[in-house]
């Protein structure tokens, strides 16, 4: 399996003020996570703020945390746009700078003409030009549009289309995906409060924004799960639920940033038109994180 | 557990042409269900089509099953109704007839005005009421409504509120209403596609409309996971799936009449404005029976 | 035309306490209405709390009104149920105490199922049952299910089928329903703040809570786009709509019955689940009664 | 008043096979748009493929198109991406190669986190930022962010913001902008099925993709509008309705293109993921472009 494991959608820095792209920081932050025990690392996913970056940035990004990102060590870059043209000459640049795989979102434009045959035709496209595998990715909450899963089963069986990211947490449609393509196209998950019961349906691996705050932790539920250890397992997503709400759908992007500061990351801040946290939001995290780590000291390894 | 085991939501037999309820053909459906290995049966659950029977009609489909149903197993029956002294007068009249707990689902006029504060007070006045232990039951695409988890954590403190089902099949609520609620309190699943992701995260059993078809087999998806044999589980719930989803989203209540048939049950025809399944659906849910069908017979036991 | 004016749907008194129906209060709404310029009255429509009724009290009901509502001014009454045979037989119940058209709401059960060929067949079995003419009656935020324009198309071609009525208040969809059907199928409309615009696209009039506090007012936005005096109907249409949103979705069937005990009628409780206006509410809702009052006062006549 | 008119958001014509964006094609509808009775012009709207286009194209586009718009009359550039500071950025562009104004629409990433404030943030700052007035955009059905009616009042306070393009089509919420704002602050409204009714309730004017297509047809009901013939607007509404469904909701941006080559003008093809009109879709909407001729021929003037 190639995506066997657990994976962090980097949050990227920005400077407080001028809302500079903070490239000192994201060096901090890539040697953190190869301290930890990550299968790999995206860049530029959803919660990396992509839709914030100029096509400048998100070259300097890749280029950046492949120098400290070590070689062995999976790098997928997010790569997609509206645009078949635009989502190509992404994915050549970040192939260029060292990306192992491009993460490609459904185009969010024109929703309604979005049908599966519009997706398997932009989808082919990219995987034809790109000189590095792709990775599908749906997350029908953020971008509107739901890749159907008779779309995903015919793109698995292009050579250069090796998996897909779901990002939408709904089991049922998880299952399908996987029940539909082939055991070597691998569906890794976004949703970290479902992560458990996506590794029970036969997801690969998971790639949460929870994981760049507490990425040993995550990477031992995966764990757990592969020896059987199906209570200890659900036990440890209970106690980790409350802290990846907290960093995603509670308090989106900022929260997050609050919680990676609390684990002694250097986030930066949030671009506008996102807010940076609050004092209560902070705090909140701060108990969450810290409820956490006290059922981690007490669990047994 | 009380309602550690599946269950039916069994499917009310009407005669073509008038449409009257065939209480004969109930009798014989629930001698059949008597044979298998299903913990208890629902009546006049939605598959069970509750929202097209009359009062007269709901109390002579209660008394009828009492009769032929074993008493030493569980008979829940289906009371909800959108106004509170409405609910309140069809659970004690189901009680009467013998039902043993009464499965209550949300109200769902006025969806804007339906709070938690509201639905607290409606399900602790119909609880007060009630001479039978209830069953909070949420199903927001069915019903328009979603019953919220803060509301659930303060129901399960009721003593005579003793379990929720839950047929949404979002595997995220249903972690959250497991871990906001008491171990005593039952979370039930009403969605066959994620059964099996349900048990994995705390559900104690389920109501689903494919136990009315092969309940022996859904039973046996609830005995492999308690004996914590996963991957048989897996295998099981894939092999279920489609003809669960035939029975429910895809075809509807006419498609589980049509496979009901299929099993040798005697499940009459659907209720205007349902209208009977096609040939084709019947020659589809054939299939589909025939393919699980040969699953089990390969399957080890 | 049959419907052209404006109509209430009244809303149903029930007791503080016990939340019996209160017929001599209904008979006393109905007297003040009589004196009002409404064109017509509309028993157990939505905002009547149908929903919550029981067949024997919709039974006192129609009949109670019926005698107090003069012979020559129209009576409507709400006869729709899930069932096709509970709704018909609803409907004959309805004609034979007094009601001159039944106003039939979509089935509200196993949404996934009603297409337009089962509404439309739904549909046609009630009108060639029913004594009286029917109006459909399409409100998809409410019960769920959209009643397709094409489906309202055919059905205008039954003899026994009117005219709808339209609560959604999408005017593109209104404007679509009225050029999709003969002149003689009459689109009367259920949204007060959208009353104006629905007027000036065809509709031939309209079924509006707050008809229910301010009959005369809305009878005179009726008017003066009848006059064709838009500017004036457009400045009356801005007044009456704060009050308008208060009584409907803003504070529901609650803030219906305290705006009408305001202007002097008995509207009795709402029946729970629903909850009576909390005081803040009241206030609000005399505020703005009083606002438009002091606009009316000022208009010229 | 500034936008009491029909505008067309300009459709963007890209060349077959490289897809490439043709300024040939750009400057020769500029002229054919020159000789209509259109408003002003709208460059890079949503129907402008404006999501598909790389800043460099940006730029060039509306170089292009102020070379060939008179001078006299309002060119209008959309600038608004998901991040404040590209957006200002886009703007400052816009403004020093000629347009007049700025279209921003709504940020879209992070859905769940454009909250009223967060976005009355970003308008400011870009309005404080920009050279040239801007106008707030909002289309939610697209967009997936639905910008408050109270923000809309806050913001129409700020002296570089002048107005609101709601091409959302509910009345309610446009009669609500409409009220909320004070006189000088103008609505235009984008959706063509409803623009007659949308001047009814106070819209200024209108942005509406059929203004590609017959650009006079839709300035004379503007005009009748305003001379109060409403029974003639009404008319040619219902007549303009099936074309402007056609190049909008029914076959999107390729519709636009086929329909706009039928009326004679050099649209191009649409930019990958979007496919070009069928030749179904190509002759449905030449029978409706015809339909509407032998109308406008027909009508008196």
């Amino acid at each position: 399996m190639i995506f066997g494991g657990i994976f962090n959608p980097m949050a990227t820095p920005f400077r407080e003020g001028d809302q500079a792209l903070d490239l000192d920081a994201v060096r901090a932050n890539v040697r953190w996570f190869a301290r930890s025990r990550l299968r790999g690392l995206v860049v530029m996913g959803s919660n990396g703020e992509a839709a914030y970056l100029t096509p400048a940035e998100a070259d300097a990004l890749v280029a950046t945390v492949r120098e400290e990102w070590p070689r062995d060590r999976l790098l997928i870059a997010g790569t997609g746009h509206d645009a078949t043209i635009v989502t190509i000459e992404a994915t050549k640049r970040a192939a260029e700078r060292g990306a192992d795989y491009a993460l490609v979102r459904t185009p969010s434009a024109f929703k309604n003409q979005m049908t599966g045959e519009a997706l398997t035709a932009h989808y082919r496209a990219v995987a034809d030009a790109s000189p590095i595998p792709i990775l599908l990715y749906n997350f029908a909450a953020s971008f509107g549009v739901n890749l159907p899963t008779p779309a995903v089963a015919v793109l698995a069986r292009h050579p250069n289309i090796v998996g897909l990211k779901e990002s939408g947490g709904d089991i049922g449609q998880i299952s399908e995906q996987v029940s539909a393509t082939p055991d070597d196209f691998e569906v890794v998950v976004g949703s970290a409060p479902t992560l458990y019961a996506s590794l029970c349906v036969g997801a690969a691996g998971g790639v949460v924004a929870v994981a760049n705050v507490v990425p040993d932790a995550v990477a031992r539920l995966y764990d757990l799960v592969q020896a059987g250890r199906h209570a200890e397992a659900l036990a440890l997503q209970r106690a980790l639920t409350p802290l990846a709400r907290g960093v995603t759908g509670e308090f989106g992007v900022a929260g997050l940033k609050a919680a990676m500061a609390v684990a002694g990351l250097t986030p930066g801040m949030p671009r506008s038109p996102l807010r940076p946290a609050s004092d209560a939001v902070r705090a909140e995290l701060e108990a969450r994180y810290a409820a956490l780590d006290a059922f981690l000291a007490a669990a047994p390894h």
